[in-house]
């Protein structure tokens, strides 16, 4: 199949989001034409094939799921709900399921309640990317969740379990549920009691560690309270794994109601935010304590500009 | 340089963006938050190292502003006004200039008046890809302008010259500057006797006959009267050549005051809008018409989905 009959069957498949959804004109012309709500929130993330999965074991479905859920869990996590995406692929040279691809991509999108109006298909001498961008629209009444608004004695909480990416069939990476209606029930619940959030993607260390230093505040964890997948070797193990989509939150002091689950995912209080006092701002970030101390969370998990992640290569992760 | 300090430059090289501009939150969250009109453009679009450009001899402040450029020139092709960029970047594992690379990015996204708002960062097996999302406003008069609008008795025009892509130093397709301004203008005096537009990118012909089947409407061009840059080789290599990112558009028969240039750029006229009569919706496209005859203007030009560009492996190419 060439570019002309794929765009066609991309044009085709998506004909019908004209005219209603606020979609004005879909995929097709050199822009797609949408109606936003006057303020929006806009991310993007990639899929990366080798690195973010396994391009020879991978149902191409799972794929084109993860690549839109991934960025859906990132609108999640500022408490934005889903309205639009579009997608770009960079397809291997002799790859030939351009059309199932883009047909699950298509589908996800829509699932998730963000349809695709817009894209681009490119070719490469490499492996199979998908970059995704995202735009959605803030909570009517709490506003965007940022990770800067952590404030000393707030109680840091997460959503489900952690440490369960890489197990499961298929595995946890591959088939997670975005906690869209889980951060809205919590923007709605606590208001402005919902300080700050975060979803964790490189590992619930590193995650919490730059929800600290964003909020320059120290988070304090406690890792007998981290609420492992029931697959999940250790908390040290669980911590740097990443992958888990999961929200972290943190919850004002004094608020009342700290539900025990939210749209039917548990909820767990897994520490505290330090007062900083005289330990300065450098201290900012996050440790997590067992009955052997205290360790630094940011050295816990992925860093992505060194080329690392749960296809990297032996030897490239920590 | 590490994926946290990369991060924390992008982050600072914005800061100063947040509170002006419409921009709310700026890169360095789960997301941005930006005010945004109430109908919005949104295009993406990718540059491939070994496609787009060569790596070897691309200059990488170069490789940066094309892959903006390209974006706004689609949005240009809307007669949209850009106002937000975010940029997604897959790095060749050994690539270590990935600051200079999102400063560049910055730069020229800011400079086509579309600051980057937020950005992804991967590592992967392959060629640099960077894929960029611009966010426009439409017109505010005119509105978008489709592919879809052309009506026989239409005049063809197109803006600049084609065809000079590869000349030059640096040569044409690393150096072109979209025609927002000009599209702007077009759709500011014209109003709606602007009846469609494209840009050129993959090529005179190809794009040429994607207008006139997105209008249902055949195009017939007269090979003499396009526009040759001064170093392309003749209109059939000009025409397939693409990577020009001039306008190609239509204008309704009876309209006065088709100017010869706009914001400083010629407009030529290059051809008519036929009736199709009773040749029926098989014939949409375009024809270009010399002394030999006529030619199918679809055959001419790139085809992405089978791996071909201006840097594509020998033999690759038409």
């Amino acid at each position: 199949m060439n570019e002309r009959e794929l765009l066609r069957r991309i044009r085709e498949r998506s004909a019908d989001l004209e005219g209603r959804g606020g979609v004005i004109v879909g995929p097709g012309d050199d822009g797609a034409v949408v109606c936003l709500p006057r303020t929006a929130v806009l991310a993007v993330d990639q899929l990366v094939g080798g690195r973010h999965f396994d391009e020879r074991t991978a149902p191409l479905d799972l794929v084109a799921r993860k690549a839109i859920a991934r960025n859906i869990s990132d609108l999640a996590a500022m408490a934005a709900t889903p309205r639009f995406a579009l997608a770009a692929g960079c397809l291997p040279l002799g790859f030939d399921r351009a059309d199932e691809l883009f047909e699950s991509l298509s589908r996800w999108a829509r699932s998730f309640g963000c349809p695709l109006v817009g894209g681009d298909i490119a070719r490469g001498d490499g492996p199979l990317l998908l970059s995704v961008t995202v735009i959605g629209e803030p909570h009517p009444s709490r506003g965007s969740v940022l990770r800067s608004g952590a404030r000393a004695g707030d109680r840091v909480c997460v959503t489900g379990s952690i440490g369960g990416a890489m197990t499961g069939d298929p595995p946890g990476h591959l088939a997670f549920e975005p906690r869209v209606n889980e951060a809205n029930a919590l923007a709605e619940r606590l208001g402005p009691a919902l300080t700050a959030m975060i979803d964790i993607s490189d590992g619930l260390g590193v995650d919490a560690a730059r929800l600290g230093e964003a909020s320059g505040a120290r988070l304090a964890l406690d890792a007998e309270a981290l609420p492992l997948a029931p697959d999940a070797a250790g908390w040290r193990e669980a911590a740097a794994l990443g992958e888990d989509y999961e929200l972290l939150f943190t919850v004002t002091e004094g608020s009342a109601g700290l539900p025990s689950s939210v749209a039917g995912t548990p909820v767990t209080a897994i520490g505290r935010v330090l007062s900083l006092g005289d330990l300065g701002e450098y201290q900012a970030g996050c440790v997590v304590r067992d009955d052997q101390g205290e360790h630094d969370a940011a050295s816990m998990g992925w860093d992505h500009g060194r080329g690392q992640g749960p296809c990297a290569p032996a030897g490239s992760r920590r």
